[in-house]
């Protein structure tokens, strides 16, 4: 069975709280934190047994120092199918709201674009299986935990992964900064699947003509584009907004 | 006078076009990346003069790796006052929109939320003097460049100049996770300013109390709170979708 270790203190405690087999806590620090306090209640919980290790050792095992005193050995994380995503669509009782992520490289920027898919609600997020940042503890951290609260798909061609959302009866709108047609213009409210490419250079001419819609975010200033968390955020949350003003 | 280095492709780029003084561009490459010679172009127009480094003498120069090659001498950067940023909201033909952060600590995170500020068109961002990540080059990167096109202004004390804000027409809104309206709620047609808190602990309660209102972004999923940077770009952008909507 393949392993990892999470560290940092969301990440252990969302990992604590999720459906992942947890192995072995480890903590290097006084006990007389808060939050380390809650991690150790959390493990007793679950039956997880506790390891006190110098912080050096930490370091060493999470191959970074940003851990925060904690670590937890872990069944390796397992990606949703995409069926899966669409039973979980059908179960909402909200229209579906899926993200595609077309080629996002840098681990804390995926982690980032988890994060605020999260707090938006999709049902999941989907991520193509080469040239693109994967799942791995870094993202994890950067994702304050959310990979444990969101299912992410990995796909071999997002294409053809957009034409069978078409089929489930999504529309798939993509983000591209030379659209003529701006974000405020569409409507979100049904079922919808938005795209962001990656950083740079944004989605794959294949994935854009797979689309119904391209949108532009309107830029006010002289810098030419968002961070593409911000990107997902905004676009997310005007389908929040949408669907909060349509009740 | 004060100096300091500048580093990355797009934040020397547009400290290159801001209104600094530079004094020297330093470079480690070939010279055949398209955007190294951009870069040396726009040096040359400047009269800014050119030096060839070794990588490494770079990384010393920077104080980190992530130079992608290139380092400018720049005179150090000088904040905005809060009247400039006044007048710049009265020469503007758009109604003011300011950003206040209350105490965010992390570069990363200023850079970030300075960047999506850029974008949605501020007419400034205010930050406070004590406890809270200041302007130096790791923010100037994490912007990418963005601290170049916005004014920035440090104030001594956030509760007394919202005051000040108030006295000159503006709407003041705060984000707390706590809030009962939302975010969809507010009017931000006017002369508004929103403050964003700090990560984790938000918004301090004697800058909580100058606030109008105070507003949430609804979260969706099991995940409390977005990043900052994300936070503040919704909010953001909320204001430039109702600005573009009354038009």
């Amino acid at each position: 069975m393949k392993e990892e270790i999470i560290y940092g203190l969301n990440p252990v405690s969302e990992a604590l709280r999720g459906t992942r087999r947890a192995f072995e806590l480890f903590t290097a620090g006084t006990g007389t934190d808060r939050r380390l306090e809650k991690l150790l209640k959390l493990a007793a919980e679950k039956g997880v047994p506790v390891r006190k290790r110098e912080k050096s050792d930490l370091s060493r095992l999470c191959g970074t120092e940003h851990h925060q005193g904690v670590a937890l050995r872990v069944e390796g994380y397992s990606y949703a199918e995409l069926g899966d995503i669409l039973a979980l669509c059908r179960a909402s009782t909200e229209k579906g709201l899926l993200l595609v992520l077309d080629g996002v490289q840098d681990p804390h920027n995926l982690g980032a674009v988890i994060r605020s898919a999260a707090c938006a609600g999709v049902q999941g997020v989907i991520i193509p299986r080469d040239r693109a940042a994967r799942i791995t503890p870094t993202v994890e951290k950067a994702s304050a935990g959310a990979v444990e609260t969101v299912a992410v798909a990995q796909v071999v061609n997002v294409a053809q992964t957009l034409e069978e959302l078409k089929k489930e009866g999504f529309w798939i709108y993509g983000a591209a900064d030379d659209a003529g047609d701006d974000l405020y213009g569409l409507d979100l409210t049904g079922e919808v699947v938005l795209v962001i490419g990656g950083e740079g250079e944004g989605i794959r001419p294949l994935v854009r003509k797979k689309c119904d819609g391209l949108f532009s975010i309107p830029m006010r200033g002289g810098v030419s584009s968002l961070n593409a968390s911000v990107a997902a955020g905004v676009a997310l949350f005007e389908a929040v907004r949408q669907r909060t003003a349509k009740k």
